[in-house]
């Protein structure tokens, strides 16, 4: 997908709401157990239910490795299920040396090798450019890459002064020699919502893939004030908040009521800014 | 496998050497692809072959992902092989937010989830400390942090200056507050020979897991005369330099000869330095 037409999905569905499908066998409803795959039901289910509030959908692949092969057949088939123009993300972290990366890139984009085909994928920074160019060789396909994450430990590196820049400062800035804004996005956790201002000095253009609102505890209006651009610029995802709204057989009306919320939402930011 | 059992595993077999299965499709021997899973019967073959040589195994995750649930299957395979006494390593470079990396820890150390349980995960620093300590909750199960890698790409930032170091010093300094080294080890890449000696200042009784040696132009000697410590502190490993050395019906012969000369340089240097 190109960042023309992410931006024409955003305004066609006054929505930059990305729903993580961070699926575990233990907290989903009861009832889905009786099926054979209740992971791939219950994904199934919930892209139904919101898949015309949401432009992105973005499962975390170590909820579905855990589960071993079969873990890996769901994401496959979840993968499958997401409609063609809804912008995938194989939320992966992955990241290695050239040649290794490369086989990543073909695990996520190249669906002849492994039957799936995400249009995106998130990629860890510490290795370098040669961990991250390898993914930039497929044609409409998306690096995203770890800058500013929202977990408690993001302060042991990324916050880290190197000669005047804090390290995630340096990465946006590096990694802006490997790809435009055309085929590269950011992480920027909603936690840190002020420091979108400066993310945005640096970054103006691009994407930025923004986890923690909801259950992380990430204020959307805050993030957007510092954080959206002439195309929006923000995929804001929100995970547990939603897919986890209900427990019972209604969870995906629940997780609808509460996706539309934020879409709802996300609709008065975009008219506010002149974006629709 | 606790670090005593490792160091007995050393001096059993008089070696350090860790073989590296990156085993991909388009390399190995034409022959086997008449077999049902010819990669599956490539790594048996080769454990067959070096199992006698080498004190670990360390298939990197990238090369079956690639194949889709396929290639996840045959990971699962290649562990359920190595023999229980071989230290083994799941390449992964994985890390996230603390409860996904709870999920990746499940993924590579619990059997009855994933069917795999692994000794080890190499994992990248750049989240921080709750990206890292939840794989630490497995009793004898190591964590292998990326420290200074071998690709060209490690410059960008592990080499950076922070206050007075590196990033990748100040990596070794920090994840000592959250393990030890009976829980921890590092990935140093044989490619920086020299940067052993700064490395052993800030870790003098960490295992180090050194790859780049043979294919990427490490150098034997000079890793361990940097590197080598009181209970050797050194695995090795070699990758494409064994395990595609030959490419015909012998290749596990030749994979062998190419181990087996590791192993005797390896030996030689244990016994010089007191270590059998």
């Amino acid at each position: 997908m190109t960042k023309q037409q992410l931006f024409g999905q955003i305004q066609k569905k006054r929505s930059f709401l990305c729903v993580g499908l961070d699926s575990s066998l233990d907290k989903i409803p009861k009832h889905l157990l009786k099926y054979e795959n209740p992971i791939l039901e219950f994904n199934k289910q919930l892209i139904d239910a919101t898949k015309d509030l949401c432009v992105a959908y973005k499962p975390n692949t170590a909820f579905y490795e855990c589960y071993g092969k079969k873990g890996w057949e769901t994401l496959t088939e979840t993968w499958k299920y997401i409609p063609q123009d809804i912008f995938s993300i194989a939320d992966a972290k992955r990241g290695d040396i050239g040649n290794t990366s490369a086989m990543y890139a073909e695990t996520f984009f190249n669906e002849k090798s492994s039957e799936m085909s995400f249009d995106s994928v998130t990629v860890a920074p510490y290795m370098g450019s040669d961990s991250v160019t390898p993914f930039l060789n497929f044609k409409d396909k998306w690096v995203i890459l770890l800058a500013l994450t929202s977990n408690s430990g993001h302060a042991d590196f990324q916050l880290q002064e190197i000669g005047g820049d804090k390290l995630f400062e340096k990465v946006l800035k590096t990694s802006q020699q490997w790809a435009t804004d055309e085929q590269m996005m950011y992480v920027v956790g909603a936690t840190r919502g002020a420091a979108f201002a400066d993310v945005r000095k640096l970054v103006p253009n691009h994407f930025l893939l923004v986890p923690g609102v909801g259950a992380q505890g990430g204020d959307l209006q805050e993030v957007c004030k510092y954080g959206l651009n002439s195309q929006c610029g923000l995929l804001i995802n929100s995970s547990r908040g939603i897919i986890y709204a209900g427990s019972g057989e209604d969870f995906a009306e629940k997780a609808r009521e509460e996706a539309l919320k934020l879409q709802k939402e996300m609709e008065q930011i975009l008219v506010n800014a002149k974006l629709l």
